[in-house]
């Protein structure tokens, strides 16, 4: 399938699931938004959990872009800025929100939310490759515990606070992380 | 009211809530189920949201015990695990994980879950004054960002990533925000 028209077909995918949840997302109503026949959806993807999960993984809307700031301290503090924006600015915001919450609610749903971590933590593991070459992860530091630790943070104080996520946070989190709160040693390593 | 028939009107509650989810929620319905008058109930919270809120913050099932285990590396493995807890085991996942998805639904029920959050932090804090008093913390941790670290890891690892969340999840999440993960500084205090 021609790239542009796998991004209308992603695109009407995630519209429909931010509109109507879950429930109201069918393979008939992405035909009908995408112009494109509903056997050549099904040909590609056998089930709306599985269009769900290529939309997810592979929508450029929800691309994950690792950055690249020459330190861990700003690749992390742009990663926390990334998981910010996607749960808090449309259109993204809206999309992962009711993915999310509907991977709650469903259990077919969970396989999709567990590949799109790992798909987003393959991509973030650079990440944490290049702070290895330069030195600055103690040894046995886990990439994902890093960032199950500043996500979650974002999703629970997004979400669940209902309070908002900005540059300080984003600081503040990363500063927790790599220096930790315990007195023996300096906070902050600036 | 009674305290014992508060719960029961609060079982009922969460236990049609974990069922039959919010849309599902009816005050018709904990009437039924707690044999509690309709306009009884109504007197005491004039709205399900309201009725909600209450069974969260004071149902026993969902009471957060502060734990009290000398250290604070004790403490926050205990409250790690207690988080695991309430978002695993039966009943109180049910109930918990239907709450929380609900409230990522229902803008309706977002100031039930700032409540609860609040709810807990403020139960909480009692662990952070105690290590404080300890010298335990660094000058200028904040609770709020801690519990969010590591109740944000739980959760993401627990219901997003679908991973089981044991002892060692709990003692490596700890270690990681009580020492942080910079090599400057060696991670294990022990």
């Amino acid at each position: 399938m021609a790239p542009r028209r796998e991004q209308e077909i992603f695109s009407a995918t995630l519209g429909l699931l931010a509109e109507k949840g879950y429930e109201g997302l069918t393979v008939e109503g992405v035909a009908e938004r995408s112009g494109v026949n509903k056997t050549t959806i099904y040909r590609w993807w056998p089930s709306k959990a599985a269009l769900l999960a290529a939309a997810l993984i592979e929508a450029d809307v929800l691309t994950l872009d690792p950055p690249d700031t020459g330190s861990l301290r700003g690749d992390l503090e742009a990663l926390v800025g990334q998981v910010a924006a996607l749960l808090t600015r449309p259109p993204a915001a809206d999309v992962a929100v009711a993915a999310l919450g509907a991977a709650v609610h469903h259990p077919e749903l969970a396989d999709v939310a567990r590949r799109f971590f790992a798909d987003r933590l393959a991509r973030e593991e650079r990440v944490f490759e290049r702070a290895g070459r330069r030195g600055e992860l103690a040894d046995g530091a886990d990439p994902m515990m890093i960032m199950d630790l500043l996500g979650g943070a974002v999703w629970l104080r997004v979400v669940f606070r209902g309070l908002p996520v900005d540059e300080g946070f984003a600081a503040e989190a990363v500063r927790t992380v790599l220096g930790g709160v315990s007195p023996e040693r300096p906070r902050d390593l600036d």
